[in-house]
């Protein structure tokens, strides 16, 4: 890019430009080093959210305000404070909290976007998708893919909520949305609960079985497994100096992503921890499943426990430290980044030539 | 979504939206057929310019305002008029036509973001690619993938102008870019011009070279093939009422596309041919390389001659009609979409589930 | 192919065979059709080994006979009687029975040859792969894969027997194979058992873990779960009128087979149930693992009853028909079949076009 | 493996072995390192055909004893001397050479076994595959690939000759091949000849077209490209010490090897070119195209000049040594290998872990 020119070089410059901005022109060289960054330069700000505090007594608010089959579904959006009126919490994502309440339903839709849900609280609603259906404890990571058929009930005596997360700001930057409605009965429940785990969780296929997308045929994967599998993790592994103990959800299809526009991740943090900084291209969502401590995010300082949500924008460095054990899970767009060729990490104070 | 509630329940809930506002919390139920659309929606418009009467004496004038040198990259940026200062020519894309005059370089840099070249005016500059170089030619199409250092050069007596085709606004959006800039010398030419295509464009590979990028390792595909190749297809097939006869740029080394996130197509069609009404959500630009017609993009109807460029954006029908025989190129982010299971097009009436 | 030539001719072309079979010379035209046949013309014969009344006491025996540590396996192999001498139970596949006693051991070894055991009779002894542990029990499939460190040991108080299923006689007609021996101490055992199922049967996988090999990481399945899911496509399933309900293992790094050589299935067949005929291209060893019934393979009747073993050879009819509810455990090359676009099923009395 | 066992433990396993041997059982222990050997060891000779002076006058005979039509392919059939009989060069490949004299036609047929052409002798004759028609030149790589309809005539006043390469072995051992006949009339031709080489040869491809099988939809690579490449190779490129500058051929769909079970090459050797040792686990046939050298195959010297033809036995070290400029073509089933997970080579005297 140019250095400043002199005066009459400017402003002749400036006639120039306006003359052809009529005609949908504009120079790059103006803006070439802002449209191609040397690093990320993302327009994102950090941010969490305290369940207990802030968001469950203005959730259970809407609960009055509107039911969950007026509402459709009875969803408040979490948007990053940098993207307001945007429904995003980073460029690429949405996430909401969505409450049902006891005998609720919401009714079956589907659409383009894919969407995960994360339990935060309540135990026994379910949620089907084309015809199986799923039972939801807290930590439960459960994922309606896009284009399947998917509506949750809470036949229990208590409000059930999770997080959502879909790619709704993706879907449409790419202008590549549809959706139908919910304008007939609820579909018919085929299998008994458990069938879909059973079918497609255990390490077997049905022999002539083909996925017919590219999204996970398991649609829940229960947190008594993340647990477990932490666990043994933290028995049997050295601890990685930026993670903890972390794992993928894994599409048992392909060995790959649950879905092809969302990764998501679960990690332990023994008591005491103290990562080095990490930071990836990926802005990530993370929910506090367990445990207290704190994550420094650029430079923001965030205390968490149990249900808090914060926000880690992309290329920022996060350093992350337990006072007691913690599980965090998250999720991000890395999937797309890396089907891309996109995707970069930096761990700790590693130096490499990013491009 | 809910049906207009009555007025008190209007009121209550204004009232609540504006408390939890400050939280950064935002009603799903209010926007959520907007977010989630039964059909792509987009904010796109089609835009034509005409290189002959409007551009090119303006692309002359920036030749004399700026150098090649001093811009790093001389371009005039075609802007949607729906997004105008956002450098995005569709949501996905940029778009920018580049002019190096007789004698200038345009120096050696590179990026994440995937570039095309198509040759528009000029002959015989060259782009170098990591140290192999190809010479340019009207028609030729030119790609300097994501991480490639590259440059180009006009040692020839005329101006040359290519349009350059590049994802900037999707990787802005991913917010996954990074550059590195021309402080150094010019790349060695490590090999002859021509190399490059008989290394990778005959159907045969050094027995151990492997792909180190998912980029094709075959960066220019001349026009004088891209013609016979067209004129076989009119010979010996049956004619696509779409798309008369099309044919797809492909990466020798996966049989995919050239580029992660840019698919490039070139088609024929006869003279007097008129399409059937096509639509797919992969916003296009094309670019008129011979002949004359008019295609009908939406409601809007677009005369065009070679060196014309116009945008036809997602799920907007489009017809086409040749006055000549004519050939057009066109370039969208077909890739980004097919590789996320999004892509959908619809050929002529037919119905189906899109989703 | 020519028709019979006349007597003149016939004895001119076989003295020209004469004359040219020195220089390593025949002529194609008198074996064509053989050497491409209209259909699979396999050499391999139908075959059935009783285990209760045939085989184990002669397995005892040879542990009489020579020690684990001494043999190094102590099995006896399985040799189809078209084969024999060829240490072949089907043209591309080796099937054995290894017994191992209470407090041996079989030492550790590696080779390019893959390996399945399928668990006969004996619970509790154990298979290290690469310093993991995993415990056996009737009906578990386990596999030690190309390349990996193996050894087992019975650190109960009865004798262990399994199947072992190896693609040795593949390895030897690619000519690819390589081995490495015991002459070192047993590897060190890193993690608890269950580390391995944990880490990798529970669509969870540890974020930076990297597939080395086609093979599976996991290399235990459990018995208890294949019988859970069979009982679960048994309650929710239409039953297939060739298979019962049948699954195959499923490698959760890639959705496809545990090991690029040797496919392995389990199906079950309720009680009563008459199948269809069904044959495929890929020869397959079966293994009763529950319950009695007969199977007519080609023209030969066979009774079974648990731990009998039998033998379909390609492309030959095969029909079972159960007197209790059965599980039936099979394994064959299909997956180099299917590598290499061959592999070819004929269900009930459907035809087409083989080719 | 046991050690030898004491005179009496001798004899009375051997009464075991006699006691076993109806019941269809054999002791691995006394084979095992034989089953399973450290390194392969092939039973393959290496061997050379003199085509000029021993071949070619014997196949201008079989033209005077019986008609192209009448042995539906004219082929003196190549077998390695330790596997006469069994019409294979290799264990898993068979390779003959086809004669068709001016006005006769080979009949259309198509088969599971895959195909290739390498043209020796005569120039212009065609193959025609699916209906499209490639003309053969000397030098030309041609595939007809598993399951497609293919035919050739010789429309030309001299003999053609070519050597046909084939997967016979290999499809026997999987005893999955399966083959229609010439019952009917010759196939219809479809497009000009040239067409299948611009519609997949030229790094474009039809819109909508896909791939319904795993091999290559351009089925002819003409020398006259091969000899570009390698001398572009030759002029830009540091020589490779083990293999001159070799190539492979590609399929344009995939980038992977043009059918899935024969791989092939092309290299050039300097003139006074002497190369490093080399071995690979694939068994590999070798035509000389130009120039005149000699090669050494384990223990065994071979003086080669134009189309002779030499076999190389799998991880038999092989060394160059080229007397004037010279091509070579080879193939091998290094892609079976491969796709397996077996493939191995060794380069000069490096030295690794081969498993």
């Amino acid at each position: 890019m140019a250095d400043a020119p002199d005066r009459d070089v400017a402003e002749e410059r400036r006639d120039y430009y306006e003359r052809i901005s009529p005609l949908g022109l504009a120079p790059l060289w103006e803006t070439l080093h802002a449209l191609v960054p040397k690093q990320p330069a993302t327009p994102l700000l950090p941010v969490k959210w305290d369940y207990d505090n802030q968001i469950r007594e203005k959730l259970l608010d809407a609960g009055r305000l509107i039911s969950a089959e007026e509402a459709e579904r009875r969803v408040l959006i979490l948007e990053n404070p940098a993207m307001r009126g945007q429904a995003s919490i980073t460029q690429s994502l949405y996430a909401g909290l969505q409450l049902i309440l006891p005998g609720e339903k919401a009714p079956p839709h589907r659409h383009s976007q894919s969407a995960l849900r994360f339990v935060i609280e309540g135990s026994g609603a379910h949620t089907t998708v084309d015809g199986d259906r799923a039972i939801m404890q807290p930590g439960d990571f459960v994922i309606t893919p896009s284009r399947h058929w998917h509506e949750h009930g809470n036949e229990t005596d208590v409000p059930m909520v999770w997080l959502d997360g879909l790619d709704i700001p993706l879907v449409r930057f790419l202008d590549a949305g549809f959706a139908q409605g919910a304008d007939r009965p609820v579909q018919v429940e085929q299998r008994s609960a458990g069938d879909n785990f059973n079918r497609f969780g255990r390490n077997l296929a049905p022999v002539d079985w083909q996925a017919r997308t590219p999204s996970s045929p398991l649609f829940s994967y229960p947190y008594v497994h993340s647990r477990t599998v932490l666990e043994t993790m933290a028995l049997n592994d050295p601890i990685d100096p930026c993670h903890g103990h972390k794992l993928r959800y894994v599409n048992p299809a392909t060995g790959g992503w649950p879905m092809p526009t969302i990764g998501a991740f679960i990690q332990l943090l023994p008591k005491g921890f103290e990562s080095l900084p990490y930071r990836g291209t990926d802005s990530t969502v993370f929910v506090v499943v367990e445990g207290e401590g704190r994550s420094v995010v650029g430079d923001t300082l965030f205390q968490w426990k149990p249900r808090d949500i914060f926000v880690l924008p992309s290329w920022t460095p996060v350093t992350h430290r337990s006072e007691s054990e913690a599980v965090l899970f998250s999720f991000s767009d890395r999937p797309v980044q890396q089907a891309l060729g996109l995707w970069r990490e930096q761990r700790g104070d590693e130096e490499r030539d990013w491009i």
